[in-house]
């Protein structure tokens, strides 16, 4: 980390204080280290911190960046997985944290009106409380921002039956390099007035616009929900339970995954009884009208049984369900305990190709030899290999480099995708060719250039 | 019209014919009447029309015409009601009519992939023999192509609980405007590798790329449904009655309304025995699980004589849930009874607006003296405005474009939308700013020449 980075220009800094408050600038370096980097490995110090509360603040900053040509890199609670909101190259955090207002929640309109600062879980309860719902649950979920989510397109373990946060963006106020504000969708779920800027906007990483409100949809809060758990002593099986999982007609709320190795990481780490025999183990969840979910659960047991499950546990409460997310949700903690770094991955593939994708990261783990723990929503095709690893150790990290390649050469070859939830950010930003081709990367760039002419939008991430 | 309009100049149509076949290319006069109209009033002659059978000859088709400068319209089946493919100024129609394979239905991907010019309806019921379901529903799916669905984000009455066409899009091949092919998404639910180019293209109404393939996501047929109708003395009673349905916590299928002039318009055309007094209808499907269906109906009938209706009819098989819905669907041939032409507007508000934007739609009605009849989707607030007209009575066409100008005021001032499923095209170009301001309107243009600088892809319309 280039601990010497030099803050901004006096003049600039001056100008920046002076855009009217309240809001907060930060340009002592022990300040700044604190916004040095994100969920990854990387990190880089930015020249100055600028945390505004206002859009007319944002717009002011943005301007003078512009005018100044100064890199902008917008964060929100710097949870990224991609290093995509990581100063690499100093200029201004722009972080929007403090832009953390509820503005209306319309039970009327089912729909929230949301600065960008919100924290995604707090937001979820506090429209639970109302009777409401929404459904995109990034893992960080506890810290991340909603704004974050929208830069990256964040989805989460309820992709199968409710999609990703792009599903519920209605429309967006955000702010153009240049300073401009504008005005993408808006209140109704119908919209087709002009190209669909809103969506163009969720996952750009904040690359073409900051994002400085959002309305999102909100669906009623389902009213019931059963989980359960299955253990598999071959992953086929478990492959083979997903298929008829999905055959029985009604899609579950999700559909997650562990290979044996992340079994007994959990059981190592934990010991909390895992069927530690297991190949493969997959945690179900149903939800909606009480009498639907009940009626669900013989099928699934079936589905599960026929394809070789060996042991079915469904939970009676909800801390039984919670007891068997436990399992789920420690898989990274696992992984953290095995050494100092963490790379988590996040290519997809067609749900079909789940099997054969865990088969082939498999070998990759022998190939490389590499503590890699495979896990992630089998549902919707979205794994997350994650490879424990030492950023100081040079001969590791050359093989989890040439493994991760790897990993992105084979979703790719099963008619998947790089990145399903994290982004492409700085460590993708390789790879993007892969699967975009050369056409593909030149309508990015074009998009690019009309949106941010001079590069000042978090330079150099995507593309 | 112009019927003098010239074909294409001779070169270039031999370099057109030479394209590899099958394909077909209509230079007469004749043939290209064929193409010279949409579902509005709005006509003109092309140059040419291509017909292609594969995206290799889509590419050769647009690359020739980049050279040659000449403008390209894609067109589906030509059922667009805002003149969106009319080839106003001439040019090349690009018509996908015949690339209408269905390419592959995967139930274990819960996906199909198709060519532009299949027919929705069609494909509706092959998905459906197969236990899945595509919801989008435009009133026109026996008709309409998937293409030009895609090209306009069609919605339909199912938008409330299903949302719309870009909803249901993984993924796109396109050809720019070069006759490059980009592929844009895929396969999978996640993907965030770039920005969302699939979904910028969804909607772009032909101005950005030709969609030549799609990727559409397909849900698990719902086992069952049930529809009814609720009649109400008051048109604000309605309007109480979608406030308490969705206060009931689970979204129905779909929520349509119609005003008192649309229901004597449509018993004065029908005579089914519609209740002539009320002043406003309701029409409320639930789909889903049987026993969670059935659970509905009675706190929907609850709510809507909570709300003040005075009759209610509960369809107790497919048969009477159609008498139900013939009501519905018979409103826009009755409005072409009444007139040689209809103008059909889809402004969209807020959902909890409804009742007021019809208020002002009837004082709209009664202060230009128009057949207005009032209609639409009222539980995602898009509403359908119906005018009937004739495009040859000047003072007449005047009254209406003041009209339509004072609906599209009257939705923005409501916290709404210009179009929720028609599309800008050619008929609310002159409204866009009023929805965009000027810095959208910018990024607009820009976005259109970054992806199609030399303006060829369906010039003039949307921008």
């Amino acid at each position: 980390m280039a601990l010497s980075c030099e803050a901004l220009s006096p003049g600039l800094i001056r100008e920046i204080e002076k855009i009217p408050g309240p809001h907060k600038v930060f340009a002592a370096i022990e300040d700044r280290l604190c916004y040095s980097y994100d969920g990854t490995f990387k990190t880089g110090v930015p020249g100055l911190v600028f945390k505004p509360t206002t859009t007319e603040q944002v717009s002011r900053l943005l301007s003078l960046a512009s005018e100044a040509g100064v890199p902008v890199i917008p964060r929100g609670a710097g949870t990224n997985l991609s290093g995509g909101s990581v100063p690499v190259d100093g200029g201004i955090v722009l972080c929007t944290a403090d832009m953390s207002r509820v503005l209306e929640i319309s039970p009327a309109d089912s729909l929230a009106a949301v600065e960008p600062g919100v924290i995604t879980a707090r937001f979820q309860r506090t429209v639970e409380a109302q009777g409401l719902f929404y459904p995109p649950d990034p893992a960080s979920s506890e810290f991340c921002t909603l704004g974050g989510n929208i830069a990256e397109g964040s989805g989460g373990p309820r992709g199968l039956k409710y999609g990703t946060t792009r599903d519920y963006v209605l429309g967006l106020e955000a702010v153009l390099a240049s300073g401009e504000v504008i005005k993408a969708g808006g209140r109704t779920i119908k919209n087709v007035t002009g190209y669909d800027l809103a969506r163009l906007l969720v996952g750009s990483e904040g690359t073409l616009a900051v994002v400085t409100k959002a309305y999102l949809r909100l669906l009623p809060k389902p009213a019931y929900k059963r989980t359960m758990l299955a253990a598999f002593p071959a992953l086929d099986d478990a492959g083979e339970a997903i298929a008829r999982i999905i055959g029985l007609g009604t899609l579950p709320t999700t559909l997650e995954i562990m290979d044996g190795f992340a079994i007994r990481a959990v059981e190592n780490f934990l010991g909390i009884g895992l069927p530690a025999w297991a190949q493969a183990m997959l945690l179900i969840e149903v939800d909606g009208h009480r009498e639907a979910v009940e009626s669900q659960i013989p099928g699934l047991e079936m589905a599960c049984l026929g394809a070789g499950a060996k042991e079915i546990r469904v939970a009676n409460d909800e801390d039984e369900a919670q007891d068997l997310w436990r399992a789920r949700r420690s898989v990274s903690p696992a992984v953290t305990q095995l050494a100092p770094n963490k790379i988590t991955e996040d290519a997809t593939v067609p749900r079909s190709q789940v099997p054969e994708m865990i088969r082939r990261l498999q070998g990759i783990r022998d190939r490389y030899d590499l503590p890699l723990v495979i896990y992630g929503h089998a549902g919707d095709g979205n794994l997350h290999p994650n490879i424990a690893a030492d950023k100081d150790d040079a001969e590791l990290m050359k093989r989890v480099e040439r493994a991760i390649e790897e990993i992105f050469e084979v979703a790719l070859d099963l008619g998947g995708t790089l990145s399903g939830e994290h982004g492409i950010g700085l460590l993708k930003r390789p790879y993007l060719g892969m699967e975009l081709g050369p056409a593909g990367l030149e309508v990015t760039r074009r998009i690019k250039s009309a949106l941010d002419p001079k590069n000042i939008l978090n330079p150099g991430k995507i593309i």
